[in-house]
């Protein structure tokens, strides 16, 4: 009998009669025979509410601290969880990241595992009883307790899904992986299959859920990961490896992305090495850049451009004018209102003439492109932000992808 | 150099800004060469409001699950006190109850303390750092996490200033133990020391602060405790081993208890054993009789009275009546409104005229005595409810406990 991993979002768990809803689902999935293991996040809008609460406060605001803080969310929910299943007649107890055995490394505020000792989930499970583990926590090689970061609980799901043998349900509160966000896109469909590489550029292009980080680990160790409704509890998305019949869809969705700003750095000296002297000066300083496009030289210049995170941008802008300067360069000129459109499908690989469909769809649509980027899989464009919702409706309808 | 267990109560931690106050003070004490060790309870109204959640989540309540949800109150408090502590510049952990290694018994909702291994908290003491210890939390012998029941922060602040061979001071909202309640005698005194014995009838008398389990402790290990404000900070009230210049005083203090309600059975045949079978049958069901009086007995017929929390008298009530019908009694009479008013003083033993001094003192202000139960430094009257305000403002006056 296989196990199964449900993982239950903030929204999912928002108020007592949420609470009490998915403890009927989970009964009624243990009715079916099959043994559960639920992974919970913090109820609702808690988790931002420990923060906001740290920031009046402190300043210093330290990492072993605000582990200790945030982690006490999903501790409540857990337990709220298990009286809920108690009342059903569903034996369930509450572990914490440390008791369910994630050890992790010491890194606060955004620690990695290591290990997953499940021997007491196991125990549980074996037992008959429902383990209700507490997301996105573990306790560090220093036994103190430790937050995976935000999206967390989605890893822990998976963890244990691999640890336990079994699949991993992703509950949220949207019914699956859609083709693009359907509140821009009334026509949006949902997605029945998509492999783990589709998934993840997606991720990258900014599709919201599930968590990029439990979407890797689930590659990585082969766990099929099922994302869907805490709503409606119909199916979602399975994401899961490439399979044969997934090669019909030349583009599975379509992400657009309006949270990130350009810089371009203007007359650069086109000589070998200045691009590296730029981004190693921003890499070491933490940036996380995106998109870099550098244009074909004109007598011996050329201009760079990246893109990064909007919030970002205040704190990059001097650091770049200070490499520009040193290097030689004419100007930096910030764009703090851009877009990211990005078309994602397995099926590209073999469909050359995706690229220039593109192309094709935006320039009849007088959408001006400022960046290219592609991978095999993969074909991201920069528009100005406020064409961001046109250039997703416009190419989701023209590779067909609008429900019939 | 001593070390000094400093434990602050929801209301010292309302806030943000009351958090950050409770900083400032263990800084200055810091400062002042001595070693803190600080132990918090959940801020403000939120163990409150925690179980108003479970209650909103779950009629059965598993004892295990209460546990796990509320003791993430006290872990918040240790979390911010510590950033706020960083923020001042003083190095400071926080300490879950089964990190500061507080192993207690299975009992959840009020749990037993079994050890205290306080090997991280005498490393960070040694390290020169503050540890904050979440109140009133352990791990059972079940490696579960347990609550050691309201109150239970005062308790774990005695029981690691035992292990840590220090004194132990107690912040609250009040600036120590009272002659009596200064919001009903407003020429209410402050004392200054106290006895463990004369604290202990204080309690049992419903003198609400210090957790009388926690003066118990304190008592049979020899911890001086130390009770005061965390407002105004000035020094409170020491709660010490009888001293020789503590005899001065005849009566300490008095409190009124209007929390009780007092049932009266009548016409009971006086045979042995019939009071017996009462209060096994009362115990048996768990009720929680406080005093008890039975009348001399009038052609082999007596009448029993006896007080119990009024909030257990509709359940105690038929309970009552079937006892009494078994025994031939006559009738049950309950009295909802009732209170308990107690004189508490050592010097009591060596004075026989303080208890004709309260009733002579009741009786010229028109107070009827309803019931008496007297120990060797405690005299109790159950007067009615209404009356329970003048009674304890005339004794307090009586026995010249008024600011002068």
């Amino acid at each position: 009998m296989g196990v199964v991993v449900q993982k239950f979002g903030g929204t999912s768990l928002a108020d007592p009669e949420r609470i009490r809803e998915v403890a009927d689902h989970v009964a009624r999935t243990m009715k079916r025979g099959e043994q559960v293991v639920v992974v919970v996040s913090a109820m609702g809008k808690e988790t931002d509410e420990l923060l906001h609460l740290a920031s009046q406060v402190s300043k210093t605001r330290p990492g072993r601290e605000m582990d200790m803080l945030i982690t006490a969310g999903e501790r409540k929910s857990t337990a709220l969880l298990c009286m809920a299943l108690h009342d059903l007649g569903v034996p369930a107890d509450s572990f914490t990241g440390s008791q369910a055995g994630f050890l992790t490394d010491t890194t606060h505020m955004n620690a990695k595992i290591l290990e997953v000792r499940a021997d007491r989930i196991r125990d549980a499970v074996a037992a008959g009883r429902v383990p209700v583990v507490g997301g996105a926590q573990g306790v560090s090689t220093d036994h103190d307790v430790t937050f995976l970061g935000r999206g967390g609980s989605d890893t822990t799901a998976v963890a244990l899904a691999e640890r336990l043998g079994g699949v991993c349900e992703l509950y949220t509160d949207v019914s699956g992986v859609f083709t693009t966000d359907p509140r821009v896109v009334s026509v949006a469909r949902r997605i029945n299959r998509i492999s783990f590489d589709e998934m993840l550029e997606m991720c990258a292009a900014g599709c919201p859920k599930p968590a990029m980080r439990a979407v890797e680990f689930a590659r990585t160790h082969g766990v099929r990961l099922h994302v869907r409704s805490a709503f409606t509890w119909e199916p979602g998305t399975w994401i899961t490896e490439e399979e044969p019949d997934m090669e019909d869809a030349i583009v599975s969705g379509v992400v657009g992305d309006d949270s990130e700003a350009k810089i371009t750095i203007t007359n650069v000296p086109d000589q070998p090495g200045v691009a590296a002297k730029v981004f190693r000066a921003l890499a070491s300083a933490g940036v996380n850049v995106d998109m870099i496009v550098q244009n074909v030289s004109e007598q011996g210049e050329t201009d760079i451009s990246f893109t990064l995170p909007a919030d970002e941008l205040s704190t990059v802008l001097p650091l770049t004018e200070q490499v520009a300067n040193e290097i030689g360069a004419d100007s930096v000129t910030p764009d703090p209102s851009i877009a990211k459109v990005s078309l994602v499908g397995a099926g590209m690989k073999t469909n050359p003439g995706v690229a220039a469909t593109v192309f094709e769809t935006l320039a009849a649509n007088d959408i001006n492109i400022e960046m290219i980027s592609t991978s095999a899989i993969r074909i991201s464009v920069v528009v100005a932000g406020d064409q961001c919702d046109r250039a997703v409706s416009v190419l989701h309808s023209a590779f067909g992808l609008d429900v019939a």
